[in-house]
Parts: C-alpha cells; sequence; structure tokens
C-alpha cells in the first residue's frame, strides 16, 4: 500500500466534538478520487488531541467509509503504553497499516526511540511507517537509528520530513536513507511544498495534507511524473507557491487546510480544537482568494 | 505563596503505574526541609504523562502529605477543554494555586495562546502561575503577550525559562519583564543552573527542580542570598556546575533526578514511564559519584 498518494485528511470538530458528517464527506472526497490510501489522524488528523474512545470511532468511521481504500492510522502518544493500546484499537477496527512518530513532552533520545518501536513492532500484525517530523515531535532520527529501526519486524515505510529535493543537499539525503534502510522499505516523502520533487527523485509514496483536501492536485502532478514529465509536476507545484507561503507563515498545514476546509464547505468555518485556530480575517480572505485562483481540485 | 522555593518533585513511576509510596516519600522529604511551597506534576512531575484519574490522584496525596504546605499543580493539556477540567479538578482536590503551560503538538500561536489563559483564568479561584518553557512546549512569549496575559484575572505568578542571571543579557529580560507585568505578579526564576543568579538579581521565587530532590541545597542557596552574601550562593551553585553538565547532556533535569531518586532510595532504580529511560551504566556511575561528593543535601 506504500505506493502513489496516501491522503491525510482533517479531523474536523465542532463545538469541540469529533464532526463525524463533515469527516464523512472529507474521507468521500477521498475515495471519490481514488487515492491509493488514506491516513487517518495524521499530524493534521489530530491524533495526539483525541482520546482513545475517539480515535477508535474515527478510525471506524474511516473504515467504512473508505470502501476498501487501503487505511492508515496514526497510532502516537506520549507514553509506550498507550501507544500499543491504540496500535491495538487500530487492529481490531480495520486498519491496514500504522504510522508512529516519537510524540515527546521532554524530547527523546535515541535509545528511547529505538526502545518505543522495538516494543511497538513487536505486538503488530500489520505495517508500521515510521514518522519523522521534528516540528512537532522535537526528534531527528539519526542514522544509526534508522538502520536498527528499518529492520524491526513489520517496518514498511519511513515518511520523511519537508526536504529540498531536486537540490544537491535533498538527493543526496535520499541516497544516504537509501543505503541506510532495506530496499523492501518503502520511502514516503511529505511536507507538501517538497512532494512532487521528492516522487521526482524517487520516493515511493507522498505522504500529502494537501492530497487530504485536493486530492486531484496531487494526483495530477504524480501523472505528470508517471509519464516521463516530471517538469510539468515540478511547475504545477512552484504555481503553487502562495500556498506553501501560507502553511510556512501559519504554523504548517493545519491552520490552512482547515480554514480551506472551512471555506469549501466540507466543514464548519472553524473546525479545530481550541486552542488551536483557523485562519482570521485578512489571512482567510487571502486563503479565499487562492482557493479560486490556484490550480486545487 | 510565590516566594522562596517552590520545589517540584518527580511523579515517580513502578512498572508503569504511578509508585504512591515513592511519591509520599519525595514529599515527606520537603515538608520535612519546610519548603515554601510545592508543585504537583510540574513538567519533571510529568503532567502530560498522566491520565485524569491518575492527576487526581497525586494530588490528593500531595495535599494529604503536604500537611499545610500550600500546593501548586501543572494543569496543562493539548486541549482547551481538558486544561479546564484539569482546572476544577485542582480545586475540589485543594490545590492552592495552578501552572499553565501552552502545552502543543501543533506549535501554537501568539493568538491561541492568549485564548487559552483568557479561557482558563476566567474560571479559576485561585491564583495562577503563567509557566514559559520553550524546550517542552515550542512556545516563546513576546512582549505584548506577556503585558496581555499578566492583567487576565487570577494570574499570580510567571515562571520564566533558564536566563543567564548577573550577565546583562539576563538582567536586562528581568527589567524588560518587570516593566510589562504588574507589580503584583511574582517572577519566579527555573532552570535551577540559573536559580541562585536569578533570585540575587531579584527573581521573587525559585521554582526548583534541583529543589524538588535537595530542598535543602536550594535553602543554603537562598539564605545566603537573604543573608546579604549572594556571592556566596553564585559560589555554591558554581561547585554544582557537573550536575548542570548532566543535565544538559541528558535532555534536562528529568533523566538526571530521576536517576538520583532511585540511588538515594526513594524510588525504584527506573522510576520514569516508558519510553523515558533513566541514565544507564556509565552516566549512571558518574551521577552516584556526584551525589557522594557535590553539596546535594
Amino acid at each position: 500500500m506504500f505506493t502513489g498518494l496516501c491522503a491525510f485528511p482533517l479531523t474536523p470538530f465542532d463545538q469541540e466534538r469529533v464532526d463525524f458528517t463533515a469527516f464523512e464527506r472529507l474521507i468521500a472526497n477521498l475515495v471519490a478520487a481514488k487515492v491509493d490510501s488514506i491516513c487517518a489522524m495524521g499530524s493534521t488528523g489530530l491524533y495526539p488531541y483525541l482520546t482513545q474512545e475517539e480515535r477508535k470511532d474515527v478510525l471506524q468511521h474511516t473504515v467504512a467509509v473508505a470502501q476498501g481504500t487501503p487505511v492508515m492510522v496514526g497510532i502516537g502518544a506520549l507514553r509506550t503504553q498507550d501507544v500499543l493500546k491504540h496500535a491495538e484499537t487500530a487492529q481490531q477496527a480495520g486498519a491496514d497499516a500504522v504510522l508512529l512518530a516519537p510524540v515527546s513532552y521532554h524530547p527523546l533520545t535515541q535509545a528511547e526511540v529505538y526502545s518505543l518501536y522495538e516494543s511497538v513492532t513487536a505486538e503488530l500484525s500489520v505495517p508500521l511507517c515510521v514518522y519523522e517530523n521534528p516540528r512537532v515531535t522535537q526528534f531527528t532520527f539519526d542514522d544509526e537509528l534508522y538502520h536498527e529501526i528499518s529492520r524491526l519486524p513489520n517496518v514498511a515505510a519511513i515518511k520523511i520530513p519537508g526536504t529540498p529535493f531536486g537540490s544537491a543537499q535533498g538527493d543526496a539525503y535520499l541516497r544516504q536513507l537509501r543505503s541506510l534502510v532495506p530496499e523492501t522499505v518503502a520511502i514516503g516523502v511529505s511536507g507538501d511544498k517538497f512532494g512532487a520533487a521528492g516522487m521526482a527523485a524517487g520516493c515511493d509514496l507522498w505522504l500529502s495534507v494537501l492530497g487530504g483536501l485536493f486530492p486531484k492536485t496531487v494526483q495530477t502532478m504524480l501523472g505528470t511524473i508517471n509519464a516521463g514529465t516530471p517538469e510539468l509536476s515540478v511547475q504545477h507545484n512552484a504555481s503553487l507557491e502562495p500556498l506553501w507561503e501560507m502553511f510556512s507563515n501559519y504554523g504548517g498545514g493545519i491552520r490552512v487546510m482547515a480554514t480551506a476546509a472551512g471555506i469549501l464547505g466540507y466543514t464548519e468555518s472553524d473546525c479545530l480544537p481550541k486552542p488551536l485556530q483557523p485562519l482570521q480575517k485578512k489571512a482567510r480572505e487571502e486563503l479565499k482568494s487562492l482557493l479560486e485562483t490556484l490550480p486545487l481540485y
């Protein structure tokens, strides 16, 4: 399941409760677009903000609406014992794979992160995608850790953070990572600004927040890469630069995509749990204008 | 209650459950030393790792053993609605004050943090200590935010992050902060390496992880400051430099103090919830040797 587009939808809220009606609209949009897979409760899907009960409900809704589209689910938590609980719940509810980031409050050591993955993978019967995202976890995997973790049972993919592919630095990073992990482990690009270039550089899949709301945009870029014209994909991506600037200015994709989902009528206009807030006034108007003019669909 | 030493004890675990017997030993040590106040479930007390039920139990044990020593308690959580629940529980269980850091997974904006404190302070009947700690929350308060938050009802103190007091930069920071907040709001120093210098520079209280295990060490330094010989306090602090180096090398005080608590027999030798780990082998031996040679009591 670790090829093509893995779409990361929001988990929308209404008045502090998960808005399942809106969530099902978001999932149905992904199913209609025939995305390769769906990741429920990734970072944009707000997994750390949800109770165990909410996580179970969201996953069950995802699997029900996905109609056979493979479903991955975020299982991260501060404590290993909670990660194990989430993994068990995920498998019982029919997840096809799990996504695990080394969530922290006290930033973790390399040894602690290894022990976390060792404990969790030993209990799994579905594949696991290792998730590196220093911006939200305050943790960067070192080479030795990638070498070790990628050889644990059930480790099938790695979601790497935004990397400037197409540059010498980005391409060297990908070569180095490939040399560290077994060939069977898929390398997935995230940070949508770098998605097209990452796929053009040889990443196996695109784990996409953009694709969680605009799957056809990502599919169009993937299509031009597969057709042997990656330069068209990179051009398409460059035309989205005003959107990437908003991602950068407003703390990643979460606030921008939540606001966009409201503007487009998928969700309430404020679909985030407090204290998170959607874009306000001028920024919201700017985004609304971008949604009308950029190649987003 | 925002003067002198506010001691921050660990919340010790044994096999993934809170070890209340060990916890009561830690609190009794603080009561015997006559600390000015105790903060249960600060960062070192692992508040984000605990369920609501565990938080309630830990606080009730603290209040029972504290025998009238004022008790503050950490109420932070990712979601505002959970912070409000923790605040309510804290007040019902007899907390004298609450400590609130802007906990995040997606790093928060200044406006989001203001709205969090606005919502929480409106519901409080005890004083609140604002808690800035960028290392664990990924958030830095700007001047305008301090100006606004310090004027909210029930805001009585600010716990500032480690600041190099005694230097021009550190002293300028304190002057600037004093100019922003009302005189009635206490400014508390944390980051034990900077505690003695901070109190000598005029901070109102020392919020101390070191004092959570070695209260008399901090009280000795406070005593020399109060006696008009702050240079003795700064000397004492300098003699602890090997300990501050361990704090720095092992991700703050949490792993070092948890290991020390085990070595000293207050707790099991591994008293942290997984994936957190105490110091291993050589580092543990190094700490053991420091505990025998440094002025820690």
